[in-house]
């Protein structure tokens, strides 16, 4: 077992038994006499990985073959540019549904390409919850409609799959991807950096409808093209051979926990206790209405910034590390993503319940 | 020890030294209780890493302070527009030297961005030299120089770094960074896709002089942006953080074994070697002019194809992979990087010198 329980928003903790895993054949994968990170990536062994990887995803999501999956580098931060780059065509317009910082990310993004509608914005709320979806304005003119389905920073979750009736439907899935089942047919397109919760940083997965990858605008590097990619199998250039491995090993160990089902049982019952815990102390507030609180990120504040600062020093003294809210809003933020342990939650919640005694 | 011995051109062979390292701390880094590939990127230790590894590169290259060191994600294949993209500005016009098929591809895709005014090919000749300098019609107009120091496919190395003047000279020097030292003040820009000489997959160095990254053309996606990531010091979004880690170990396992200088003597030792094996056979033949012959990518053929086959298949029973020849030229193709131990080149001569006795 880990000698620390690690919080952190992303990376974030990898299941133990991938780790091992991952030891255990770090210099001689399957009798190979290599290291996975040694393999030529058109070698034999190395296809194999990454056909292995791309089917436990289409099992786990029950992806259809019209989709296409993609494993690509540079994060959702490169996908803000490539999906206008890609799916805007002749539109010049896209929807996006601003529910946090991520949202703002992906809007400012998407400018550099083309018109951004703003379908609604839950900013003036300090983004404490999901636009209700009856209240959306959407432009029957955009080539599609975005949205950020897990907010990190905030702690906002849908827990809805919008409609967006006709219009391809573009979600940002980095921080929730695999945490429960969906319905794929739903969406145009689903990105998702792996870093949170399906693998290490530094690979990006995407589930792509075909027919919606059709053309470029002008300008867009062979890189940033989603078709390029797809014909080449991901392979358009060297991809980042460990980080696929690692992102596959981490699948099989959601298959052999149970899938997403189990997955979410998981995640459903690790964020109840710990927003129980908050809900009934008198020191911990979470700002999130609860119908939008995030599964996956709990933030939370003390009485004031010297206690929070006092909290996270203590808690890190008893091992519970990267609980430092992000910078941009301050405070606490607990991350349980898949990889997280049962035990990690109920610890925490005992030192919440410890220091709201001493301190609260 | 290996049981095998991996001549792939990338991704390739790592120092044993480095992978047992990796091995031995993947579950816990340093006693921190974590995995390098859990940690939060811009928590203490990891900044440490990176940090490090920055100041290692930095003194193996002897780089001054005027130059950025930025670790980005995409390959080479990115770079191919991130140098038009930031380098061009108002010029519209960049010089290419043209010496293999990775000078076509940074060639066809800076087209993309800019008028590209060929310098100088060796299109005629197969790509079996590099022209000769004073040849060469240099665009006065161009924004910049650029070059491919090693064309991996086709086998020949630039042994002297161009005189580009006062036009900045911009290289792609992913298969033969840090394997010799080089003057850095002679460059404007070096890119490299760490795969080979310095690395795993899924990471790309690139050392640009400052007062260089000042305008981006409209259109350019921020994860192209130099600027943005010399400002947010290869942090504007996740970076690949265990892909990093290992490119650190790489740096220190060259520092401990005496730098460059040391690079560069086994590289020649080996590389010579191998050439006179093939020089001094009549079964095998290399087709490049001697001055320019690659130190790193040596390919070579046989009497005929079915030969080169029967060759290849021979020599995988016996351990040694990764030596087809790329899919472009076929034959075969022995990688030599900094990481090859000095046995693997003396055993596939022994194979080759046995090899040719039996069918030469």
């Amino acid at each position: 077992m880990s000698s620390v329980f690690n919080f952190s928003a992303g990376p974030s903790t990898l299941p133990e038994a991938v780790l091992q895993k991952a030891r255990d054949e770090l210099l001689d994968w399957h009798d190979s006499g290599m290291s996975v990170i040694e393999m030529s990536h058109r070698g034999k062994a190395f296809v194999s990985i990454a056909k292995k990887t791309e089917s436990d995803l289409r099992e786990l999501l029950n992806i259809a073959d019209n989709y296409k999956i993609l494993f690509l580098q540079g994060g959702a931060t490169s996908q803000f540019a490539m999906v206008p780059m890609n799916l805007v065509s002749d539109k010049n317009c896209a929807n996006y549904v601003c529910t946090g910082a991520w949202s703002q990310k992906a809007i400012a993004e998407a400018k550099r390409f083309c018109d951004v509608h703003i379908v609604s914005s839950s900013a003036q709320g300090a983004f404490s919850s999901i636009p209700l979806e009856d209240t959306w304005n959407i432009d029957a003119d955009g080539a599609y409609l975005h949205y950020t389905s897990n907010e990190t920073i905030g702690g906002v979750e849908f827990q809805f799959v919008p409609n967006s009736k006709d219009m391809p439907l573009v979600v940002d899935m980095s921080s929730n991807i695999l945490s429960r089942p969906i319905d794929i047919n739903k969406f145009g397109l689903i990105y998702a950096g792996a870093q949170k919760n399906i693998g290490p940083s530094g690979i990006t997965v995407v589930i792509v409808r075909e027919d919606l990858i059709e053309k470029t605008l002008s300008g867009t590097p062979s890189m940033f093209d989603y078709r390029q990619h797809a014909e080449s199998e991901s392979m358009l250039n060297t991809p980042p051979t460990f980080n696929w491995y690692l992102l596959g090993l981490v699948l099989e160990w959601i298959k052999a926990e149970g899938g997403l089902e189990s997955m979410e049982r998981r995640n459903k019952n690790q964020s109840d206790k710990l927003y129980s815990a908050i809900d009934d102390s008198s020191l911990y507030a979470n700002p999130v209405k609860r119908s939008c609180r995030s599964r996956m990120n709990i933030p939370f504040t003390l009485a004031g910034e010297s206690l929070d600062e006092k909290f996270l020093s203590d808690a890190e003294d008893e091992g519970f590390v990267g609980l430092k809210g992000h910078r941009l809003v301050g405070g606490v933020r607990a991350s349980l993503y898949n990889a997280m342990p049962d035990e990690a939650v109920d610890e925490l919640i005992a030192f919440m319940v410890e220091f709201e005694r001493i301190y609260g």
